[in-house]
């Protein structure tokens, strides 16, 4: 329909990025193209780190999960909710009382998610490639200690971004008909085309480039919820200042 | 740079549609872009409920704190977090233990947002406007009840869709150095950045289309964190399951 419908559909996350590193001009595109990702009310609530010590992606590598790409990419960005920039931004007006609701952390949460996504968009149009790492919240008091992240700043998630050095296939989504509602919500609309998806996930699990895997989307869900469940966020994130009241 | 990189900095919000409805292959191309965003493991643990009903529309518009274009624009999108269809697609398995954990609460969170934001790019790039409407939770409740949510689905934040009537201008954002960090934090890069911004910001409040206003992001960020704060967030969500353990 356009370049830009083209370029969302074409999406693919990367694992595997060249040596080659990110001309400033098109890194400081991708960061622009963030800040101007829509925020709850202009609060801009997020700040976003660019690792490119490599000492540190090695250790980052490490802390979530052993993902060798976090290392090997030549940019590693660190996407955090920030509240902290608010509370300084508050002072010159006498300050102000960050409420530790559940509320703002939903704010600051999805200002992050738009502005990488807008990040990832920009960064793709650019030829470039990347990779979202949640893996960043298996150890996030290790990952808070390394990049100093002050109280009421979290790291959401990790993105590794590159030049492309694999062409992977492309992950089937569940048919539309699963997310989109009309009007209501409707699980009947819904249910039968589990079924459908798991033959599809099933097929592309097992012809997919770098070795197949006999698997369905329920099968892949069940294992995933039963495991990596990173019950210590509560608390991590009590530890920022994120109390969730 | 090309194309997409000037869409995604042409943004701004849009609170002013046209009546004409959004030709179907244009919103299923809408749709199927948010479907391609990233999704933590693959978990696509969100929807998104079409209103295109007046009816709903205009009680939707008063929920959100009577906000008239939501009752205006031809398609008002509502994004959910959903770990209900994750939980369906589990029974084939023996079914899963959903955890109420604050991290599954920020992968759901994610996932909407992630979608939204990908359909919000489609969207502007066939020359519709959009704007997020986080109003939704101010009685998240009553959306839930109108829209049937069952448990484990909460509606995030809303969405205008429809051709812009208005061609507002665009707001600034902070200095990119308040934002963009190199491996580390540093508040220093970005203390001196606040009082930039607050002249940009007035600037921009005192000449902007539709009236000015004397004020500074300072001034508007106190007055933000001092009212709207939704403290009945953390109470709803316990009532659709989400317990943020």
């Amino acid at each position: 329909m356009n370049e830009t419908i083209a370029l969302l559909n074409r999406h693919r996350s990367i694992r595997k990025f060249k040596a080659d590193p990110i001309p400033e001009d098109r890194f400081t595109a991708i960061i622009q193209s963030a800040q101007r990702a829509p925020t709850s009310s202009n609060m801009q609530a997020y700040s976003v780190i660019a690792v490119t010590d490599s000492d540190k992606k090695k250790t980052l590598a490490e802390l979530a999960g052993n993902q060798a790409y976090v290392a090997e990419c030549p940019v590693f960005l660190v996407w955090c909710a920030d509240l902290y920039r608010l509370k300084a931004a508050c002072e010159p007006e006498g300050g102000a009382d960050i409420p530790a609701s559940t509320e703002i952390f939903i704010i600051a949460t999805v200002d992050a998610a738009l502005a990488a996504q807008n990040a990832a968009i920009a960064a793709e149009s650019l030829g470039l490639g990347t990779v979202f790492i949640g893996g960043i919240r298996n150890n996030p008091q290790q990952v808070s200690d390394l990049l100093g992240l002050p109280e009421l700043v979290y790291p959401v998630f990790g993105m590794c971004l590159g030049y492309p050095d694999e062409e992977p296939t492309q992950r089937p989504r569940l048919p539309m008909r699963a997310v989109l509602h009309y009007n209501g919500y409707s699980d009947h609309a819904y249910r039968d085309s589990i079924a459908e998806y798991n033959e599809q996930l099933r097929h592309y699990m097992l012809t997919r480039k770098g070795g197949g895997r006999d698997t369905t989307w329920s099968k892949e869900m069940a294992a995933r919820l039963r495991t990596n469940r990173r019950l210590h966020m509560k608390s991590f994130l009590a530890n920022r200042g994120f109390f969730l009241e």
